[in-house]
């Protein structure tokens, strides 16, 4: 209420700007966040840059994977997500209006009802809908009557928790949607900060053996390992066919997962390393390019080919789970931060822009 | 706006009054529904009779099974809704909030965060609550921003709508919990109004035998007949096990339902007629009484026994799809209908209090 | 014992001669079933030409779908598969071992175990193996004691039963694999013998809405809407998205299954069609084509490319239950029977050699 | 074929005698095994005493969990099983068809199509039925060409090995049935030899907590703590209901598995202790009794009761992957070895017969 918040504003492509916002007043049914951390993604480097199909315009505060501090609560929104001040939360991006047959589907990310046609995600949100703070890059964020919390138990640090999201997608994708259980083979392909999570997903969900393929010997390779993976292929030197069958007796994989930005080889390759009866789940943008897919063999396998997107509310609290068991060095996944005023400088160093070397989570 | 709701109030156990209340003004998210039909279940005797045990009190306009047209409609509602005025719908009786665990679980049920530990659903809801009209005993009903609305295609009448919540429950009971599906054998005990919408279900699931066992042989056995049932056995004059054994080829009943209210030998019966490995749903209360059940028969068995409530967001939308298909001849159901003014006749006549025979489906 | 078999064996491609083999005596475990009808589909043509790839050769006893009578039986094997002399069954045509990890996990159409290396499947099976008897184009066939039989209640007509492989495969592609509810929609391209199958297994797992698309409007468009189908789409004429918009309310499809031979773009068409969280079943072969598929697509709209292949267990049992229903006319999908010694007819007929519009099925 | 096996053979209730069978001939279908050791259960006991439902005599060679090494070897069976000569394996104790619609269905253990009405598990086939070496009280097994054997990867110890059919009841009781995964909470009662493989089950899978519930702070609860349990409660010093609360939040356990003998309060306790929607599995066998269960409860609260019996393919894959891990100090859990001769003794102590305290598994 006093003092306003400072915020990074993206007023047009590559053009971030410091601007204060003042503090929206807080109703029976709302509340307002004060900001510990924010992840920065792909999509905040296309969303700088302009690139991002979505049809939402500038000015906006990027940000959307947001950890912070309860500071203010309305008596309903607290009885409702049953939080109180001070509880460290984070909030599902996408503010879906719960009532419509895609919410009730559990489908949240394809609701498009409280923004009309416009994204309705946080970060994604322009600034002239009041009240405005509704990005990561700021000190604080409005709580909307239709967000969905996510407590973190006491004892989380916020550069712990800012992994939520990638670390529920990694659930989803490496272990929901294709049933990964106890004894089970994954091949996930690349080892990215996704990757890196995926990892960590599916050793807890019992993974008999997980094997990680890259292109190249990488402190990521090394992560992997350290972080769960049994085996770790480098599908440029070895024939990657032959180390599963190795590594498989010959079964094949249980299931693979395909990260791998661009390149189109590794959903093929996935094909042919999967068993029949098998699942590939494909989660790597491959920049609109398209596949030249053999379907035969997918009918001759009986094989599963299953894009994702998104992250669901069973994942979510999966995540926070794993997060607050503190099983996992996840502080090793988190290799930079930078102060709110630096955001620009995170999103270069995400790029690859800056000379760090393997730059993976980065918060702000 | 202009005319008030006449609405039927209960103000204490066994006082229902018909009262005018004012009709609110409704705003962007909101809206008001003009009630064409409200059925009647036994929810409403025990609640006229003042025997449920939830603890919301008087007075309180009954009726949670409403059908109606949109009357008036907010602007964002219209859209988060997708319907426009004049469009025949019903409404899931439970104003869930939607942001909640529970209701991110799709348990819509369970939540109790709207009105505090009180119950929250339509026909529950004290009329202290503004605007009052949370009943389907009324002209009219308040859509409150967090109902969840369903749309009938054009074509169908107000009494074949006012189905959807018992076959919505028949489609979860008999189909969706136990997975149902093509050539299953199903025994249903015994033949009310919620085993004639579970025959229905059913049949549209594919079942290869559904057999519908009664007390006796009445007007609901051969109208069971009529909507699906291959067979039907009256099991005080035959042996049930016998005649289910005879059926099948030995083979027993992939799924049994129980729906008897009271009594509790059903419960144990299907037990017996269940095959290895099948499913036993409940769905009849037994009045608080206990079963004395053979928990190693159930191991031994390998069955599942599912005590089941509600209808979910899958089973709204199936009802509402069978029931304009026109596929059944669900008047035949809908076998009483009063006018609001006759509240208290139809709610005893349901209760049995009335010379009527067979009463099922009332609705007002 | 007495007289021999007659049968058409498949010396080398293209030649089929009649023969007499002896029939085998029969142990403890063993049988032999008098064949009353054969169904062909398109693998005996391939078979006929020489274009299989599999690695088994001449001399063959051509057929798989096969329906006769118990003409002999062991008597441990009357007790394990719990038929008797007379009773008309069907056969899966795999004969797989049923010990190994891959039938362990009722993937039967994956086991080798049986003959090395060869296929294991009746139909396929040299005459150098013993008893010789293993096809549907004769008089006699081989049961071995890995058969697995499914008998028909008495009162079914061998050339209704013979439908049993075709309908099994519509259940499984059409409804087990996606999973196809009451009122969902779904799309077949296009309507040959295994889409007609597909309208029935749609129609009896009480699918809302099935919509069948083909290139012509053929006698078989006609007869796909009198066995159920909702609606029929000739997509040279009319814009398939925008019909099947039309008809769902903008909601899109929940399933679509393609079986169009040989054509890419259906697969295609199919990804535009169904809706978010969706699935495309693929199982019509497209001669070792390659689909440019945009998985980014499949991404973003969250949705399933499952290839398909073979029949469960499940499924023969639901097909012989829709069978002995009589609730379909399918002696309209059986178009042509021809006496075992026109064998080679039959096979050009199917292949549209012959001047006879629109084969569908046929048998010997 | 030179040497006779030793066996220990029961011939009547408590009479346990030393015998020497010859080894039997081996064909192109069958094989023989060494073995290492037999694990001891309850149903040895009941089976010593002759308090056994089952419908088979004596004499009989006892013993169902058996791993032994490939002593001779059929070629068919070699290429059938995946193994040779001195692998060590596994056994499925039920002894199958692989052909009825029970085994086609995966259900092996309800096949009764082998030995007539007889029981048809390795370790409950009378000697009477050649070669009368199916028991694991002995130093070879017959492999009769239905039995289904499991390889354990080489490294692995016998007494380790022969764990694996309590883990992998653990695994389908704890995990495959009520589906338990990432982040769950599940309470175990109480923490015998198979509640301890339940723990290990679930903390495989991923599980957020696990309660471990008994009556008295034994070394199995410590041992329960060491192998992965979160919390143990002592339910006769503290309430039960009380703790789980605490330790969920007030969420409730989503899976609650009673594997208690005899005693039927934990049932009651378990649907207490569930949280709405959740599991509760039966697998601890009441000697007969009944529990008088509140169905309504089973209703209101949404939830499953489920019976289980046996193992499934899948969980003994999963069980030797675990095994072979190295994970867990399965030793731990191996308190006693018999040598054969004092197979009598080894069942006393399990029985509790003996002075030695809590003894756990006992293998011969
Ligand atoms: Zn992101
Ligand atoms: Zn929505
Ligand atoms: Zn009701
Ligand atoms: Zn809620
Ligand atoms: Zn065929
Ligand atoms: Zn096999
Ligand atoms: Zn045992
Ligand atoms: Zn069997």
């Amino acid at each position: 209420m006093t003092n306003p918040a400072l915020a990074a504003v993206l007023n047009d492509k590559e053009t971030l700007e410091l601007r204060e916002l003042p503090l929206p007043p807080i109703g029976d049914d709302d509340g307002l966040l004060r900001i510990e951390a924010c992840g920065i993604c792909g999509s905040d480097i296309a969303q700088f840059r302009g690139e991002l199909a979505w049809g939402h315009g500038y000015p906006v505060i990027p940000g959307h994977e947001i950890v912070g501090r309860i500071d203010q609560l309305g008596r309903h929104a607290a009885r409702r997500w049953n939080v109180q001040e001070g509880d460290l939360v984070t909030v599902d991006p996408f503010l879906a209006c719960g009532c419509c047959d895609t919410c009730m589907s559990g489908r949240y990310i394809n609701c498009t009802n409280n923004w009309g046609d416009k994204q309705q995600s946080y970060g994604f949100i322009g600034t002239e809908y009041a009240p405005g703070l509704w990005g990561g890059y700021s000190q604080y964020l409005y709580l909307h009557r239709n967000a969905r919390l996510y407590k973190f138990p006491a004892g989380v640090a916020a550069n712990q928790a800012v992994l939520f999201n990638t670390l529920g997608g990694g659930i989803r994708w490496a272990v929901t949607v294709p049933k990964l259980g106890i004894g089970d083979t994954i091949v996930i392909m690349t080892p990215g900060q996704r990757g890196l999570t995926s990892v960590i997903a599916a050793r807890e969900a019992g993974a008999g053996k997980i094997i990680v393929a890259g292109r190249k010997d990488s402190y990521k390779m090394a992560l992997a390992r350290e972080l769960g993976a049994d085996v770790t292929i480098n599908f440029q030197r070895e024939n990657l066919l032959e180390r599963v069958k190795e590594e498989t007796a010959g079964r094949l994989a249980d299931v693979v997962l395909d990260l791998t930005p661009e390149a189109t080889q590794p959903v093929l390759d996935a094909i042919e390393i999967v068993r029949p009866g098998g699942t590939v789940v494909l989660a790597g943008s491959k920049g609109a390019r398209t596949v030249a897919i053999p379907t035969d063999t997918l009918m001759w396998k009986d094989i599963t080919l299953r894009g994702v997107v998104g992250v669901g509310h069973r994942e979510y609290r999966q995540a926070i789970s794993i997060i607050a068991s503190g099983k996992y060095p996840l502080h090793r996944l988190m290799t930079h931060r930078f102060p709110l005023r630096e955001a620009e400088t995170a999103i270069r160093t995400l790029a690859g822009e800056s000379p760090v070397e393997e730059p993976m989570c980065i918060a702000i």
